[in-house]
């Protein structure tokens, strides 16, 4: 296969695809060229804004060939860009990816699982793959994830404009995707069969099914698509970004970009208890998890006071939790057990730190 | 430096500039949300169109730490998706970069030179670079640029509108970039002085000038914004691409795209007398650089019959060539050399062949 074929057959995939997903999705913007073209070209609604995100995930230091498969690397590549898309309180509608492989990878099933991943979610979206690039590595994989997403003039949800007094909200429950890398770099590994087991554990479902279902936090993030429209079509969120860092890290940013401070309940985090079990039996601590581990793709956003009681219980089967107040910069980032405050230092993920 | 002193250092850097190109050029589209959230928000002008493109650069494959400079990368990371953009018959308008880098080079000056190159042409079109992505490599340098760009409505010039009896053109002379380097593969390397030479080259200029000028059409190639433009907006170009892979290539991708075939005149290919000199001593044969070598980054466009004349002489000081005409799908892709005339097979650059 040539790098053309490739092109075309990618094209084909795409092609498909977008077949797929108009019957369910209706969208008044369009794609006027796509793949096959020197760029994609699309036309946006008017009273709509553009929002673009990339994200790029390199080989032996965001994920390790041997610890994942080749659909959830391309889940995640697209992803954690439709996670950064939803942390605008947008809808992903486009995306583009530039994929380095080495040439034995490039000969490989890898391509086809890559995509049979990334269009099991971009079709689950109505999002169609319009463009990217492709290039030989000598060694090791490298995936570059482009999404074009759209919201309502005016609406995108930034993350600078916190006020005090909003309360500080996360969606779903926090740490597992750290536990799931704490354990592959204890040895553990996806069960063959992960597929089949049921979605919702419980306690009763056995420690395997716990593994395979913080492993997948790890492997295969969801991202919060639903509540970051909500959140942005009713501008019930005064400012929003995903965790991906971390919480203390992402809540730094947060307030940086906003010039307030913050006071986190560390009771109210909302840790699953697939974390606190398996992290009793392997000496973990799950609020440490929960506090600076990173890739969750959770949505940590504010609300005015006057907002809270509008937002919905559940959105995709997803709750959502109160766990702090945004104070006046003054004040700081800072975190209460029971009567002890402390500061709230970013301890979340770094590419460059030590 | 960590990774998040480092995004303030750029957005440092982004604010910078964009204040010193506004005054320059005017636009009306928006920028509402740039570096420092988790996507960047543009807002179109009503009328506009949005094309997106994508190049990855691969150390080792797309390029040699050792044989080019950070600057010169950081300008052709940037230059080899502007000509993308001109390709479309479009103004590029945004940029994003995600960037890989080993930790010993994230410590060193390379990262301030890469980005002095990068806003060094991005100021000249009145570019903003408003996001990105960076992580760490085990080794190599990987580097995606992400260029957004905008036309009016309807007016993106693509590669599958030409038309039997449509003229066919290139912008300045071809070959130039291979013969860089094949230079380079032979131990040349740029002059540590290069910039103060003189840049139109003539037969006195001497030969260390003619291998910088050679050299640099590798290493720095300039992107055809004035002509993709020109082309676009008074719609004088049925199709166009830009040669990336090589003018046999690129030649077979727009007929493909346009369902036509081509006739090539191989004695009116633009070879500057500086490759046909320097190949004439080092057995190089200018028309198989011209024809089947990469990366020259002109702009291959078709031209309706009675809009010849409507072409400019000349775009910033870049002339273009008339080199053939399209044909019905039926007669294939064809290069005559005076009487002779065989088939163009395309022999350029391509990421997996062999």
């Amino acid at each position: 296969m040539n790098e053309f074929d490739f092109i075309n057959k990618v094209r084909g995939w795409a092609a498909s695809r977008a077949g797929a997903s108009s019957s369910l999705i209706t969208h008044h913007s369009s794609l006027l060229a796509g793949i096959g073209d020197d760029a994609a070209v699309v036309r946006a609604d008017s009273g709509k804004d553009i929002l673009v995100s990339t994200d790029l995930l390199v080989e032996d230091i965001d994920f390790c060939r041997d610890t994942t498969r080749p659909e959830l690397l391309g889940h995640k590549a697209l992803a954690v860009s439709f996670s950064d898309i939803a942390a605008m309180g947008a809808r992903p509608r486009w995306a583009l990816i530039a994929i380095g492989l080495p040439k034995e990878i490039w000969n490989s099933e890898f391509v086809d699982s890559f995509y049979d991943g990334f269009f099991e979610l971009a079709t689950r979206y109505g999002v169609q793959l319009i463009g990217g690039d492709t290039s030989r590595t000598p060694e090791k994989i490298v995936i570059d994830s482009i999404v074009i997403g759209e919201c309502s003039t005016g609406r995108a949800v930034l993350r600078s404009s916190a006020e005090p007094g909003d309360q500080i909200f996360v969606t779903g429950f926090l740490g597992e995707a750290a536990a799931g890398l704490r354990l592959i770099e204890r040895g553990a590994r996806l069960h063959p069969q992960f597929e089949q087991q049921p979605d919702d554990l419980d306690a009763q479902a056995g420690e395997r099914h716990s593994i395979d279902h913080l492993l997948l936090r790890h492997l295969r993030p969801e991202p919060r698509v639903g509540w970051g429209l909500l959140l942005g079509q009713n501008q019930l969120a005064t400012a929003m970004i995903d965790i991906s860092d971390g919480l203390s890290s992402d809540l730094h940013h947060l307030s940086a970009e906003s010039k307030v401070g913050a006071l986190i309940d560390a009771s109210r985090i909302p840790i699953d208890h697939v974390v606190t079990e398996l992290c009793g039996r392997r000496a973990l601590d799950p609020l440490m998890l929960a506090l600076h581990g990173g890739e969750d793709f959770e949505l940590l956003f504010t609300v005015r006071p006057e907002d809270v009681a509008k937002l919905p219980t559940r959105v995709d089967g997803v709750s959502v939790t109160r766990i702090g107040e945004i104070k006046e910069s003054s004040h700081g980032i800072k975190i209460s057990e029971g009567a002890r405050v402390w500061d709230l230092e970013p301890g979340g993920w770094d590419h460059f730190k030590g």
